[in-house]
């Protein structure tokens, strides 16, 4: 069977639940690779994923023996199928931070299940850890960014938009193997940086802006996310205490990241030294990357997590002086065993264009 | 108040519901104006709408006094506060549809509410009738995308790739005042038109080719979308039957839809025709168009809506040759008291490009 899919199987087991309904298309392309629209249902003995015409040929001719996997066109299954196909499970899994209140009680009805249970994420939580293809998707993406970036402070001139910019960005990325953006681009100058969720508005680059450049790639499904804050011109004193103060949080983070980090830990470390500093940390230090540009684990205060070998993380610290300007670093990061590999590489000392 | 809450209001004291959480954004954006994270509570005498920092102050400046709306930040919201908030409801209404069962037991335990209700599409019915203002975003909309589609024919030559015209599209409506597109582009040409909903690809534009172009644009966050299918150098004579048939069905459910039209009767009619001629409606014939580019209402088999004056909906039969070609062509339509308006108004007879 389809490792992934024996790996779930496993962990759904231990939890003695007999049967799954997955239908988040991102967990669904995951597990059997597969993007298309339709329901894939673990039952007690069998994998059957159900679409419709549009998609059937496609699906038939990507899947193999060896995932073992039945196929089934929607309009060939009776109300009878689907009572049946959990007839022998006491706990049938469901996705509850993916599936709506409706569906819910249409999954109830539709399949006759005993006991709908919540699995808490059971499968994003699989998809913390990479495998091999996984990283290789991961480390192609930043690649891209890495050179987009690179092309980026040849392109970017006082009097384009930021709007301008972030076009460019996205056109780089379909002109050089990456399928698309991983995220809207943030293109953030002058005061517009003191926003960490900045649009890219016609606001036009100047002399003595310092710009936030946060963006990233798809590749094969894959994403990438680097930020980078670089200045026009010259750099204005002021940012400079806390550019560096961003810079050594940002480098400290990649010190203290490896198999066994507790990212609570993580987060706090950087957020004491940003308060002995009288500044903040808005917004979490980093987050996992994969198939989602955002997902587990989360490095926050929130929850306490564990970073663990083949997770890819960001590691992305930043301070905000309210109608004044931001600054914010960012990479991509592989754990290792003993310690980790940022897979963006792009330069992250002072950089004027 | 705020008429399109004054609205709801009504409808829902109509319903003996009280008071109502709101957390889809468009749904947020349709009643109050605001594109943010936040939720709208309409609780029994007041609009509440609580959202973080990050947009206090663009949100408090859009909303006037006349808008009835209080605004608070979250973090100055206590657990009592939320346990208050819908003291006095028995029923609370919530969208069933667009709530996780995650969040579902969240909102129980969160609010304490007696009786946390389904409200069937409450604001999604109320959406599918367009004001003057959400008239006049639609038409301006269709009027850029009618440009798109002349300035394509200039654009469009053989040996440029399906992907290289839908950029195009995308930069065209950036530059030409529209926000971004109102769904992925279709460029389809060749064999690749046989699929209704194909992706752009590297295929070359070659001389014979037919083309789907199905695409549209968002102004003030209000969307278009228009199909043409042209010909690159000449009409193949296999395919002229076909297109004859679908523009018949495409013009003379434009003379059927009026306030009052029945659309499953609407879908049957064109259907039959095909079935006459052998072939297939492999979709529905149409949907609202407004905030979403797909709304209520649907025309199709699965449920039968009433069309109203003032709904804006669309108007796409499409018959597909498998392994051969495929004809689509569809307009954005306003429903008038009388009979109806395209507001897509390109030239749907052949095209040689």
């Amino acid at each position: 069977m389809n490792p992934r899919l024996q790996c779930l199987r496993n962990k759904l087991k231990a939890q003695n639940i007999e049967g799954m309904i997955i239908s988040n298309p991102v967990n669904i392309k995951y597990l059997i690779g597969i993007e298309a629209e339709g329901i894939l249902l673990l039952t007690r003995k069998e994998n059957i994923y159900i679409t419709d015409s549009r998609y059937i040929e496609m699906v038939q001719s990507t899947l193999t023996i060896t995932d073992e996997i039945i196929v089934n066109d929607v309009k060939n299954i009776t109300g009878e199928d689907y009572q049946n196909f959990f007839c022998f499970c006491e706990n049938v899994g469901f996705e509850e931070d993916y599936v709506t209140y409706s569906k819910y009680k249409e999954y109830m009805h539709k399949y006759r299940i005993n006991n709908l249970m919540e699995t808490e994420q059971i499968i994003e939580k699989q998809r913390t850890i990479k495998d091999k293809e996984e990283i290789d998707n991961v480390r192609k993406a930043c690649e891209i960014t890495d050179k987009c970036f690179k092309y980026l402070l040849d392109f970017i001139k006082i009097g384009m938009t930021e709007k301008e910019i972030a076009y460019e960005i996205q056109r780089y990325f379909i002109a050089n193997g990456a399928s698309g953006l991983a995220f809207d681009s943030i293109v953030a100058s002058g005061v517009n940086s003191s926003m960490p969720h900045a649009v890219p508005t016609d606001k036009i680059i100047e002399n003595g802006d310092i710009i936030t450049l946060d963006f990233g790639c798809k590749y094969n499904g894959y994403c990438s996310d680097m930020t980078r804050t670089i200045f026009v011109g010259y750099v204005k004193e002021e940012i400079k205490e806390i550019y560096n103060l961003v810079l050594k949080n940002q480098k400290q983070t990649l010190e203290e990241m490896y198999d066994g980090a507790n990212t609570k830990i993580l987060f706090k470390m950087v957020e004491n030294d940003f308060k002995i500093h009288k500044h903040e940390l808005p917004h979490a230090l980093g987050h996992g990357v994969g198939l989602d540009v955002h997902e587990e684990p989360s490095i926050g205060l929130r929850k306490e997590n564990i970073l663990r070998e083949h997770m890819i993380v960001t590691d992305e610290p930043g301070i905000y002086i309210p109608g004044k300007f931001g600054v914010r670093i960012e990479d991509t990061v592989l754990i290792t065993k003993s310690g980790c590999e940022p897979l963006t590489k792009s330069y992250k000392g002072y950089i004027i264009i």
